[in-house]
């Protein structure tokens, strides 16, 4: 099973394509797509857009996983992730892939095993769990690869 | 000059096309495009943005006008307009539109020539001004169809 999570975003946007093969978990890719603040906001949509139907087409991940939006946050910023999040979930529509939601709470508890888990305990286990070389950067990244694991832990018992 | 205004949500999408002539305006098409709360988010969007595609590529607009959102509402509902935004933000650029934002101090000072003005008083101008048969209906229409208005008042002083 291949998984993509994403932590949307318009200026950075963390990407983390996970493979789980009997309950083994590696990456395949990772990183982040940024767009500059001087385009119009239209054309880094798009920008993202691009590289995300790109990422899909390349490594064709069979779910996508996002986190869902802390409600704490100011309506501004909530509006422009709420408009990456829109251009995620669309291309994942137009290639008929479902979409996972997970809090950063399911996120913790699945990664850590601990809903309150700091980013440093995230990217530490994100690191030990995919045997990575490094801890990924930047956090978007770290935590794109985190609602991944989250999803493949996730879906196990589902499958069982 | 064709412009294409959007009033974007998720469950109705208001949009209305009108031409702009020598300071004449016109209506080409309006409605409400339209999605079912009992479908996955990423397929309501997929749907919005198949429609606004059918409606770009049918009637070719050159420009395209959205409401900016209110910064007051809460933040849930703001990540789910966000997104429908994103989707029509993204379904222009890929057709090469310049997308153009409004507050709704604007639209309503460009229509009813009044900031505070309210529902009615901009649908019975919007009624007016675009010489429809009846005022249109939903809100959300007749919003799509201020915001196209102002669009087409505001971008006039700069081409004189």
């Amino acid at each position: 099973m291949r998984i993509l999570g994403v932590d949307p975003g318009t200026a950075t946007m963390g990407y983390g394509l996970i493979e789980s093969t009997a309950g083994r978990l590696s990456a395949l890719t990772y990183g982040a797509w940024r767009t500059g603040a001087d385009s119009p906001m239209e054309q880094r949509l798009l920008a993202l857009f691009t590289e995300m139907e790109a990422c899909l087409g390349l490594y064709r991940p069979e779910e996508v996983a996002v986190e869902e939006l802390f409600w704490g946050r100011n309506t501004s910023t909530a509006i422009t992730v709420g408009q990456a999040r829109g251009v995620v979930l669309l291309a994942a529509a137009r290639q008929g892939l479902p979409v996972y939601e997970y809090t950063p709470l399911q996120v913790k508890q699945a990664v850590v095993g601990y809903g309150r888990a700091d980013k440093r305990q995230v990217q530490f286990m994100i690191r030990a769990l995919l045997a990575l070389p490094e801890a990924p950067k930047p956090d978007d990244t770290a935590d794109a690869l985190a609602v991944a694991v989250c999803h493949a832990h996730s879906r196990r018992p589902a499958r069982a």
